[in-house]
């Protein structure tokens, strides 16, 4: 680490504490001496138990369930930061929440991925660091630096570890919108690519959609950067088994999980699904197949070299290299 | 009402439906058609059902228990109105969050009322109708106009309409911040008061704490903004019982009552509790002993005032004349 | 139109002046007396000619080639606008320039479209009025309401009322980002989709790229936003061809038609291709088979129901209709 | 002192030299060399005669009488500091101006003490240090960190100093409002604590109020934030007197003595006034029995932590030790 | 006056009442019940005694000595209507003090003039009306509108009903930086000009200047945007007496007469000085030749046309006929 | 240069890269790898190819025509430069574009200089430095730091070093508005001065105007922030000779020689034009008796006094000795 008379400062919220203690570790810095209590009528309290004076913060919080309070323990801990005079405010956020209301598609919606952006740059920070938004445009949502890693590498080298670009497969996007990040995910495999054509209720997990591009016979990964009730995964399954598939992988960058997410995925037709550990949930919501991967050292290093000062960009080649 | 071109509409949060059913009933206009719902990740979405394009928008919204849930809800809202072209956004919020995070007391601590005024603003905001805050200071926490009401006439006057002013009552604080609130409240009855000089640990509720001034076989009010966790209330009732008062009453504007506080009060020696319905809990949550007093009409009116451009300082010249 | 006291002006900027023109037509309001001169030094010199104090103006301008002229001339009539005390700023953008400059691909690189929405902001514009943004996240750059029409039902009732939804025909996206418009158009016609796989240099107009999903024996129109230099048009075309595709059709909103478009287009195996006159171009930068359908309905409907306070959705339900 | 490579320099202003004199004779820094001059027709004029680029700078000014001019003064150097690339502008107000006029009383009241701090970030400054705010509230109003100051150590260290603790003592709060302040000074002597009840005109001297608790044969000190006309301590020390105090004794932080102050305070039966000099006056404008005790360690060894990126908590556990 | 819903209510505060009564006389409208107290310690106090709910309100302030005073308690004011929820904030300044502090002439020197138009917009303000500017490019130091009046007519006037421009005469601007006023003053006699060369010492008031250009023989008008200490006319009309001049007279729009000006100008060789009553001095403090002419029916007539939304150009040439 | 931890980067844009070359090698800094292309869509890309995270960086960029195009780019690159954590954005602007529109001169004008300015600082300037603004008040458009150069010292240096001063010369100001220049400028050659009194149209380049002032006999050096069109300077000179000056020579900072400018001031009787090379032009539009001098080291030198938090005075004070 550099001589900076800045410290460097890291400080693990509520959201997603078991993930900041590995990205800490692997530093090699302790998160700050910090609680943050919610009292019996709902409010929540921050203490922050060490100085924090002329110093380079890092808080790290994935804004998963219960994401409206983890939302405004993030924006109540920067503006003790900011009262504190830190002098630099980082805001980690493996999982950025509400990145699906990013436009307006109803009279009278909000756009509430612009709103939480302008909260948090409202609020006093310096800098966003976070992983594989639902839509690249949300970077533009702020106007202070946006510093966006992706764990597609990470999710495709495991599948690589197992030989998979030696066999015939096809790289499946489960709906119109995802089409990009299945062609971006299939290079690593020179693989060519499908889509579910969904268009009839979303919600039912039972239907089976036609299938666009050939499956017949291929194994078959579906990618998509969340994996929220499931439902879409689900249906994508059995169509693509209908369609011929012979064995079904699938790969999302973060797993919610959310509703009845576990049992969904156990009942479908998929082999394992790889997601990463931006997000943090009980034991018993993760599905039996789920296989997490861990972000800890791609956090770590970002961190490491924004501190440092150099070039973001070397964290991505040196992912390149794994 | 005027036959202004920007027509009125109100619209009702979840912190507290009935008392926005009550306030729309009052004014005679039916609350707007929305829905907010919680998804199973956790995320809020709203859908407002009728155009509000060049209105005149009242969001009534208490925020309470879950206060988090309600704070994002009413940012979300405000987000929603301000983009589909509302002419006007009057935020109506009957109970004001994290009121008591009003300033440092210790290093490092946020200021969560002043942030939580800052999102309010930022979010597109033009004017806050809130109640009895805990602090006056926090009406200049915004830029924007506040107009600050008051139930302070209303509880006086429910002990009055009970004739306590006939007899040999005193008013008490149950701490040393609130002496300011009593001797206001005193000047209903013509009244002494009398302070709880709480000075050992602040959550023992079994504990007798010193009064000072005067209580000896007198009829005695304590009174405060908020009950919370009831502990207050109940240490100061049993000091007041402890110095010789002969029947203790409570008044408070905000009705908070979380954690164990309905058995807190049940057991207190207090005969009667008056509050308002500034705050909406589920039935079991309320001692026994509590009377709930409707701001309804207050908020109604001077919603009506507001919108007609009319002086705010008439509903108090009125509520004096109730 | 409505008697507000507020008066209604239009005033059409040196972007796209025919379609101001037709616009004003279609309301029956004429384009306030303004001039902008451009001096032999660069600078840009802004004349209005009557009072427009105290009115709602709506300012129409595409920001097309010369772009930045254009949004210089934008800003500057706006500073203009705000600083001779005009009551409301309406920025009608039939094309916004830069929209795919919408986000970060690289390290170092500008978010543009959200400096443009900053500037205009900053500017003194109070809404923006625009058609079929690149992408619909553009919406969450602004703070200000952001009316967003779309063009893709006049585009698509071009080719019903050529009675192509009695024949056998498939939508087609360009490429991968695509995919859900093409879902969207396919709609009007309930028609099956497929997507030209781009891998290659995607500036080689003469590469057959792979194509997912069934096309042999059926007319296909390939739609997109819009059509800049022609290529990815040029080589959609011939991969359809080798496919097996029995005729070829094109849609877009956006004509942008930049450095040799009209020879490639020319060439390519398209029989028709239906735009809007979001954009205006000199005559023969037009290719022969073009087909240029007017929005100045929908912009003057628009208009309309903004200046009226009415919501924007019934300009949908009517185009419906259409 | 640090070897950071921004430069400490401070600077001080008309409000309170000798003040700003002894601070920088304890940090061992001497006062930059500047001028602001006063022209005949009333405007401020400032020379700052040496370098500031890229300097740490200390504003040290009291807002003391004549107020607006000391506020203007303050201001304007704010934006010469801003405009001549300080790194960092502190802005050091030993005595905060409007402190009272932070919220309103009545209808159509300004919020100064707000617009007051919202002029001051507008200006430029980065960060404020202050003393005993009049409410702690001020503190929210910036948005900027605020090092906010206690006097109340070394006021009660003067009592202790004269073994006050080992005498029966009482403290005085001389209105409702202040009966916080009075219990946390009360803790310095272990002592009881007993309130004025003023309820009649507050302008009348002579008039004996209530007081509420024992102040019988009693030792009693008055303390409040500040003293401006003196007719607060007048009437509470004869209403003491009437209640049987032994003898009577004042403290305050902030001493404007304003009007005819200091003869209302000479003839009022107190023994002594012990106040700091965090505002300046002219020496026949203090009265014979004042004592004032310098704030000049505070703040030197306060800013000397700000500069050096230590906690300012360390300042006030130093203090304790005194 | 229209029948808008928006109320007009005229406001004068203490810097030149007598012109506010006038203004208001003119217009037909009582100045609002409101009172400024300035506190024996030095804060200014604001009671606005009517409601302004919803009115456009037009505050008349000339920000003469005491400048920072009258500054201060012009924000006050804006600060207390705009959080009593007035429409539209109009401020009217005669005079706009620190004019002359505009940019910076040597390292460190603020630009007043520029903070000041901050706070004036970030106090609350939604437009400024103001009277001969020391430069035209302090309209551009604020970004709300500012309607820019003008006295030049209302000096020539004077000068052309007593004929002037039939006699031989010359208009003459006493420094450098006044040639182009002096230029668009002589358009009105159809004269010539000429220039004092102000190159020695500019507060010797006995030095006689270079002359450049011819004054022999004629009567020479001196015209500048101030007269303050009135150094710079004392030594003009010593220097044109020497160059030949026959008769010396002198117009300026805001009379500032600030230090000994009286007495200079009494000594020094002018016949007669014309000045408007934008500043309000003592009697005693006017030169005996002095003629004040009144901008009441400028700023009567500019106010009635803002609020009735006509274009303030109609005012100019309504002058132009006078 | 320094050995602080912000490395300094220095990057030319397109306005005048010849004159970015000359102060990079001045400072000995290579120009940062960077391109920005104009599509053929008329859209500005750029790429940046080295890390500047935490750098100190000065875009050079001279804002001539293509002015708009100049002025995008360097918005674009700004903001490229934020989101990418840039420690520090200086923009270095040898000519600001539109600095005659600095003040409304009609009714409904833009002030277009400040629009620039605003857009500047809202991209994420944190600092300009420019050269010779048209007026000085538009420093104080901006709230950031303006360092403001001068060539004034560099032009009279020019024609000192022709022994200028030993001969009878006058400086003349070619209108009202510039005499204070003139004046400054005579400084250098203790001379006096005379002005054109521009009455008639000013697009005459053959109308002969009065001057005011003696230049009988003279040599006379006209002078003038910038040359445009040249016309001023053509019917400057006209006029002169035609007053009896014996030689007339001209220099300005700025070279903008638009339109016909070249053949208008070859044409007339001017011996040579010293002008500087803040704007780069094709060889053909420099009329033959033009001088360029250069700022090269002017702008080096200022940069490497702000890099190392030096005071800029002391660039001007060398300046003097040159």
């Amino acid at each position: 680490m550099s001589t900076s008379k800045h410290s460097i400062k890291l400080l693990g919220l509520n959201g997603n504490l078991p993930l900041a203690e590995k990205i800490a570790a692997k530093i090699g810095a302790p998160l700050l001496e910090t609680s943050t209590r919610h009292f019996s009528d709902g409010e929540i309290q921050v203490n922050i138990d060490e100085t924090i004076r002329g110093d380079d913060i890092y808080v790290i919080q994935s804004l998963q369930d219960p994401i409206n309070e983890n939302i405004m323990e993030t924006l109540i801990v920067i503006d003790a930061l900011r009262r504190a005079s830190a002098h630099e405010i980082n805001v980690v956020l493996p999982y950025f929440a509400y990145s699906r209301a990013d436009r307006k598609t109803h009279s009278r919606e909000p756009i509430t991925a612009k709103l939480l952006a302008n909260m948090i740059e409202e609020a006093g920070a310096d800098r966003v660091i976070t992983l594989d938004l639902h839509a690249d445009q949300i970077q533009g949502f702020f106007d202070i630096p946006v510093d966006h890693l992706q764990a597609i590498p990470i999710l495709a080298k495991y599948f690589i570890s197992k030989r998979f670009e030696e066999e015939d497969i096809v790289i499946i996007s489960p709906d119109h919108s995802g089409t990009k990040l299945a062609r971006r995910f299939a290079e690593y495999f020179n693989a060519p690519i499908a889509i579910i054509d969904q268009r009839g209720p979303h919600y039912d997990t039972e239907a089976v959609k036609d299938v666009i591009g050939d499956v017949e016979g291929k194994k078959a990964i579906i990618v998509d950067d969340m994996i929220d009730t499931g439902v879409r995964f689900a249906y994508a399954s059995k169509s693509l088994l209908a369609a011929g598939a012979k064995q079904i992988y699938a790969a999302a960058t973060h797993a919610l999980l959310s509703s009845g997410a576990s049992d969904l995925l156990n009942e479908a037709p998929i082999e394992e699904i790889a997601v990463t550990d931006s997000i943090e949930l009980p034991a018993e919501q993760y599905p039996e197949k789920i296989k997490r991967l861990s972000v800890d050292y791609l956090f770590a290093n970002a961190i490491e070299h924004i501190y440092d000062k150099k070039s973001i960009h070397s964290v991505f080649e040196e992912q390149q290299k794994l």
